[in-house]
């Protein structure tokens, strides 16, 4: 009998397996964890509640909780992003999923009810939807927890604020602050499957296209990159002074959105704010924009103002609605403003997910066996963890580097050699 | 009653008619000449057989020669090619199409047949294989034939070759030379779309991969500053020693095939040759290479010696193809080694085919109101054509440049004035 | 009656304060605060003696501490870098400056013992020097000073070994730190003057060259950056794996400096360690490679090995030195392995400056006004310095950028919004 | 007694001969010539009269043809280009030249006429003043002239005028037209060596700077290509559609000079034309504005209109002088107007006119030794030539390339296989 799950299709585990197969060839660092927990079995009886994309690339770390004796259960951190084969797959293999691509927002929740259903003692966040469920409307199933851990900067920001509050309940570690994680991850994860989802989505040329970037975080920092080595003309907007000098000095226009709003071919959010662009930048847009978010929520796109705009969307293409505005200018969004390197392409690459998830795996070992230490706050990786993890990485891609020598260790903790 | 056609699906017509409208709205060039045709009919009653891409952009073009009074017969260049929804919504529209995707060898000879049945006057080709059998198994078809058009690079070197060998019978214009054609459409189409097509079948991280690219000529440059602008390291390799030495002061690492073979992480052939990649190159790679062609032809890559070397292939991902060599490392082939960014992707965004078609379309033309003064040689396409392409270009873009003063143009025609 | 000094030319001042106007011509936030400090004389009566590169750029600086009523010595922190005829105009303008171009040992330390001698309160640092002399040999001037600040990162870690051996005597403010110093000066700074240096000492193409970067902190990423931007191939050497794995991501070929001493065309230390290219990497170098330093101190270069491998350097052209190997093969050096950006070229430019110094000068105003505040140990800048430097920046490049909507803001500090 | 001559000091010599020494380092191409051209002395008794920068690299060239038994004359294509320790160490070596640094416009024509003087047969020339001496004022020393060669784009583009009109006199190989010269000297060279004259002429941060690159041809190609690599936001001019639109697909901004003038903090001219920047542009530039020129003359800005408007300028640095417009808004102007890579900087790297003038070199042999069977007229180079330059160069910078195989060659002979 299998395992609880509520999934759209079983008969496509097969498929799914080769799905996972394929991202866990790019994935030696989380290969190599997997390969002590099986041994050491760090996570013996632990109950693990997960909410992440429901993707090969997580497939692959849930198959690593459970070889190190954990009970998991996963739901979908996202509507759209389920990968059906994937969780077929899981669910063949003694995992319990809770997560169908594309489920409505009153089945989302029932799949996170039923990944708390089991009292977890760790709470794997990506987004911080299970945190703020069980401090809210399920105060009755956070009893058991002992800790959690939070994949991204959107959730490491819910919950600073609920610690800022003081009603955190338990520890938390921030995986997204690894310089292993948002390093690689945010930035070249993001910056490579945004350009994947754009150009699934559209099959536009982004050469000589001008591409407004919202957000100049890592994430934003990443995407401009791909655009610019795409051929787009890239403009940035941010709120941050700090970020947006950055960004000028990095080679790209800097302007407020109502600015930018009339200039560019595309737009895509990766801001972590709601309300980026609003119903005012809507209307000042070319005919033809293509709009679209790959920031954690979709609340980065004022999306009301948008369908309000234009009431009468019609999908064009798979991912693709066109909205016309009264006037006959028609504004292309993709997948309904939801993260669109996961809704209209695969997200992140195996090989980046390989060093995030290994963070993962590493942290939730870590809140596992040393929770008594933790105060109840946002905590940061620690340190051995990310030099663990880019080493593993650094030798499964065969890069070798230089040591130091003893004269340099002498050197570098020494003063007195000077001029 | 419908046209003659031989396709996969009439009832896939509605889906592809959304797909042809949405490349249409990036193509400009060909709409503001489609409505010149509709009101001049300079086509009217020439027939015209058509082997190119069954594609949306494809589409366009063929409703431009309608839309000039053409009797149009389509089929498709390239086995994998063809989207079956537009070679419905073509026929819907009473356009007599040929093609099936994944169709075999002889199907794809028996619709290039069923193309030429109408004794063309005008014979479209992209990659000569309608020139060719009309040169060899079917001439007894040919004697209808005024003159014809060659989209690509290994279309006009068959051609040249047939010219040289003095077989050609009829005036060729050699589409791919137009500037407005190579310099965007085998530069920009296919840097982006073979990247997007590598995406599309493996989803690995680019950033800091090793990317190796077969043949500097207009596709290579174009595909090594994609492959380097999402992050690869790029090696390139080629037989013509000015490209080599173009490649290496464009900053890339220049070597034998032998000798990159061992350093890849992903290659991909647009050499316009057969046997790029070898039998000793395949042996030489690292497990997990990913290999893809994006040349017009599935001979760059040396599949007989793929297969003999790794019998059992087995398909792990769409259009993604493992071959285990006996030592068990594995080499991963992309979309059987054809076209990768026609078979894994959507081929060149339409709004570089909206210059190239731009081109096919003036270039019919010529030949059909001017084939008595053309010789039977292959031809440049006229300079008034590019020109006027690229000012309809720059006009849709609304970019606007500078002109000349007369201060200006008396300088440059004069001599007199130097130091 | 001049002022005490002891530079090179005094009649240089005329040329000198040219150039002092062209730096402050880009110097808008110095500006800014030069015009408060005018008006509020915060340092009123303060003794200064600081330690820098006697350039255009620092004497705006000073011109700026003057203002704000501080007495000040200057002293050079390199005995290459000093523009004499900046020294000369800003003795001309009545502040005391201690240093000549091409100054020897000697003469060096003597400027420092010159510039300690008014017993300051403050000491401006860039590498340490008056610190360690305060610590070592003089700590009979030491016992006025209060407070200090220091420009580099290789100072700031002689400071924090200082602090965490316990001798560290006073409070240093850690400017090197201040995102608006290392995220502009150390990358986009050394980046280009360090192109600039190599260029004016050697004239050789980048083009298709292979530039060996050794260090990828801040300086290291903004060459590697600049050195690709000028179509080299770029190999980065690292000790840290996070650094060397970020390369890796970046696109840049990463291996010890044992396998890139014989691939390379140019080397450039920013390692902020001793002894990072030693012997036998020279002996492993093809002919004709050209060797610099960007670190702060001539030792990331094994001077010493090199000059015994060859005895007789010969000067072949302004700041490059030809070291002949035994076998024949040809090193060749530039500036004597000091700064390349500051000894061959002019120094950031002051485009960059401008927050690196606004941030000194408004760090000396902290240290004057707050030092009873600050415990003994290396602070970093506080954020309302780095907030206002950036504000000031930006307003003067004319660039506008979003403000947070109180929504926005509402909606960051909250953490109840989710899917 | 040494040969005939007019330079500055002949006692520079010594420091001329290290900076040529220098210069034949990067220069193996031209120095494998220069050997044969030894053993075979292929231009004995022919008497040359060039007109070219008098930089190391020139000396090379004028070595080699005095090596292949030429009677060498050379005299300077500028007058600010002039390297005068070059030419005392060419004199010296027993080489007539006539150029002086900063020489005026008389002594300019004067010196053209002493390389004339010993009636030349051939005439080398770099912007062909040499030529239209000879076809308007001094005929009277164009009867020796069997051909001549021509360096520039500018210089071709007079010949052809030239040619079309019918006046020319002698056949000229448009050595410009090279690929061997134009894809490398004109792009990487120019593109380079501008950079470093504007970096010398102003330490400014580019980083950030919006850089205006009027024309885009292979000269403005490199330049954009560089400052974007600098960190610069380009904006292109052009007058050429198919020109701006590449430029446009390349990703830069492509509008009117007019619509540019008020936006940028760096403006280039490579137009090979007259009167780019023109009075209404100066008008509407930001204070501060730094105006260069890299094409061949100096009529590419309008330096009577900046003059008109701002009469007093005044040299604030060495090669920039300050214009002061009525409203007190600062225009500088970067080498008064005359190339900027060779008055501000030192002109082209070695590396690259190892090409361009093994190029010449082969070019010269080859009027003398054909000149009979070449038409008056502007001809090509031989492909034979570039073949031979590209074939050694590639060898001197130890770059390996694949071979076609004999299957290879078959099939691109053929044009049976296809589909």
């Amino acid at each position: 009998m299998p395992v609880h799950h509520d999934i759209t299709d079983l008969t496509l585990a097969a498929r799914g397996r080769d799905r996972i197969a394929w991202a866990e060839r790019a994935m030696p660092v989380l290969a190599a964890i997997r390969e002590r927990f099986t041994r050491t079995r760090p996570l013996a009886g632990a109950r693990v509640a997960a909410c992440l994309h429901v993707t090969a690339e997580t497939a692959a770390l849930m198959r690593t909780l459970a070889a190190g004796g954990a009970d998991v259960r996963l739901c979908a951190s996202n509507p759209l992003s389920t990968q059906d084969d994937v969780a077929a797959a899981l669910v063949d293999d003694g995992i319990a999923v809770f997560a169908r691509a594309g489920e409505d927002r009153t089945t989302y929740f029932q799949h996170l009810g039923a990944a708390l259903a089991h009292r977890p003692q760790l709470v794997m966040d990506d987004g911080a939807d299970l945190a703020t469920l069980l401090h809210t409307a399920r105060t009755d199933l956070a009893a058991s927890v002992i800790g959690g851990t939070e994949e991204t900067t959107t959730g490491v920001t819910r919950l600073r604020a609920m610690a800022r509050e003081g009603v955190l309940r338990w520890p938390v570690i921030a995986v997204n602050d690894a310089a292993t994680k948002h390093m690689f991850d945010n930035r070249h994860g993001t910056g490579q499957s945004t350009i994947d989802g754009l150009l699934r989505a559209t099959n536009r040329l982004l050469a000589g296209a001008t591409f407004v970037v919202c957000g100049y975080g890592w994430c934003g920092r990443g995407l401009a990159t791909r655009a610019a080595g795409m051929g787009a003309r890239v403009i940035v907007t941010e709120v941050d002074p700090l970020r947006a000098l950055e960004a000028v000095m990095d080679g790209y226009q800097v302007m407020p959105i109502a600015a930018a709003a009339a200039l560019g071919d595309f737009f895509c959010t990766v801001a972590g704010n709601a309300g980026v662009i609003r119903r005012e930048h809507f209307l000042a847009m070319k005919d033809g924009a293509v709009v679209a978010n790959a920031g954690h929520f979709d609340v980065e796109l004022d999306l009301a103002a948008l369908r309000a705009l234009a009431p009468a969307a019609r999908r064009i293409r798979p991912h693709l609605d066109e909205h016309t505005l009264p006037d006959g200018r028609r504004i292309y969004l993709v997948a309904e403003g939801r993260l669109a390197n996961l809704a209209a392409a695969e997200g992140h690459p195996a090989d980046v997910m390989d060093m995030s998830f290994a963070d993962q795996a590493l942290s939730a070992e870590h809140v596992i066996t040393s929770h008594r230490d933790l105060a109840v706050a946002v905590h940061s990786v620690p340190r051995t963890i990310d030099r663990e993890v880019v080493r593993l990485k650094l030798r499964a891609l065969g890069v070798v580097i230089d040591e130091l020598t003893d004269d340099q260790r002498t050197y570098l903790t020494g003063w007195h050699a000077g001029t």
